[in-house]
């Protein structure tokens, strides 16, 4: 297992790498594993959101609990919805209500997949390969916007607003999800508390089947979908998803609505906390 | 009006820029209208997608004549999916049927809105403003998919396969929609035939509304909906999408099933058709 982080240095230069004893060895990208020699105290750097996704496929009812407790069949395909690029904050950042949206603003912690290479029509052999590592999710949604109009729901709207993926702290390489649990707290209370083995579909088996319908770029992130014990999340309150071997995610719902301009992967000069395990 | 294309050189690098009487004029890029001073020939120059979006946000039911059709109300803010930068291909490229779907795949021709300039929570002046030109698109889709699971409409999916974006051939700056019409030929027939002032919420409504939700980036494009006269292709089939103006849009649906490597954007070496009006 290796930790690997995406990092602001005070110039504003961002780089990525393994993390060792609290440095970080720079490697060239995520899609080339090829070290730049340059060793950085993580003291120095600003935590972001540990890649930059282009896209972030969002997996629904992906968990045998959860489609047990909706009633709802598990799926033959997984069923998606694309969050933009421009959604993405790393650990640390707020969450920024929609200026528009007075509506309930709900948490829903998941691991996510980083895809560390190209993949098409991938195998599932292609598909396992092609997983760079693991990371945390909270894929927030507004979930108001869901059902408003009766004819359409909104999962994209919803679910795609600036700052509503948070992703991080870091990815971990060579993670055995199969024994690991997600862990949500809402202001330090536990309110979701799941096994990863409950998946319908696995992450090998996300990425090759996703990878027949559209391309897997380096960096994107498929969130494997949330189980049981989603919930609201009240203005100012904190959201802390955890994975026990890759880290916290912890983000709060600012109080104050949407408005300043937007950095997009969380490219932001604030100081981030990133607690990795 | 001025007409702007991106195309490709034989050694492959990728050229942006005005076209007058054969030749385009090169610009630093969509958010720098900055001549570089070169001028080339387009007789060497390879047609792409006239831009490549990070992301293409898609409307549905934003025409009156189709929400009659539906019997639909008129949505009250503009009801949008996400298609992904992969699904892009410029004019004269082969939309390609996926690998494991044999079932109806329909064109909608559609007028697209191209971002100059990033915008978030746009005023409608800001919005207006934001616009960097129009182009054309053939927003393709698995119609077979979308109701396939009874709980999730699958619209990501059903209109984000590869090569599911048809744009171009060109982009066209202070371009007048209002008195613009959308006609579709499917093998030569007139299928769709619509104006565009029936149109729900306008191009700087769409702008202005979205960026309230997500930031819009240069490039990006808004695919405003389509009217009446959706049809389905089938295998081999051609459909042009023209809107007098701009240009015609022409993709035939490849005979054979979805294989080989995805170039983004259109990106590909194949000569490609482009009719600028």
């Amino acid at each position: 297992m290796d930790t690997w982080m995406r990092l602001m240095a005070d110039d504003g230069s961002i780089v990525f790498g393994r993390v060792e004893d609290g440095y970080l060895h720079e490697y060239e990208g995520l899609d080339q594993a090829v070290p730049t020699g340059a060793v950085l105290s993580l003291r120095t750097l600003a935590p972001l959101a540990p890649c930059a996704p282009g896209k972030v496929v969002a997996l629904w009812n992906n968990f045998h609990a959860l489609a047990l407790k909706l009633e709802k069949a598990v799926p033959e395909h997984p069923l998606f919805l694309i969050k933009p690029a421009q959604s993405v904050i790393g650990s640390g950042m707020p969450i920024r209500r929609p200026a528009h949206y007075a509506g309930k603003i709900v948490f829903e912690g998941e691991l996510g997949i980083v895809i560390g290479k190209r993949c098409r029509n991938a195998s599932l052999a292609e598909a396992e390969d092609a997983i760079f590592g693991y990371t945390i999710v909270n894929d927030v949604t507004a979930a108001g916007l869901l059902a408003e109009n009766p004819h359409f729901p909104q999962w994209c709207r919803a679910k795609g607003f600036d700052t509503f993926c948070c992703l991080g702290p870091a990815i971990v390489s060579g993670f055995d999800w199969r024994s690991a649990r997600v862990v949500t707290r809402l202001d330090g209370v536990e309110r979701q508390n799941y096994p990863l083995d409950d998946m319908v579909f696995t992450p090998a088996q996300q990425v090759s089947l996703i990878s027949q319908d559209l391309t897997l770029e380096p960096g994107d992130v498929i969130a494997c979908g949330t189980s049981l014990g989603v919930g609201s999340i009240g203005d100012g309150a904190t959201v802390e998803v955890c994975i026990e071997g890759i880290g916290t995610l912890s983000n709060a719902l600012g109080s104050r609505p949407d408005g300043d301009a937007h950095d997009p992967a969380g490219a932001g000069r604030e100081r981030q906390s990133a607690t990795v395990a």
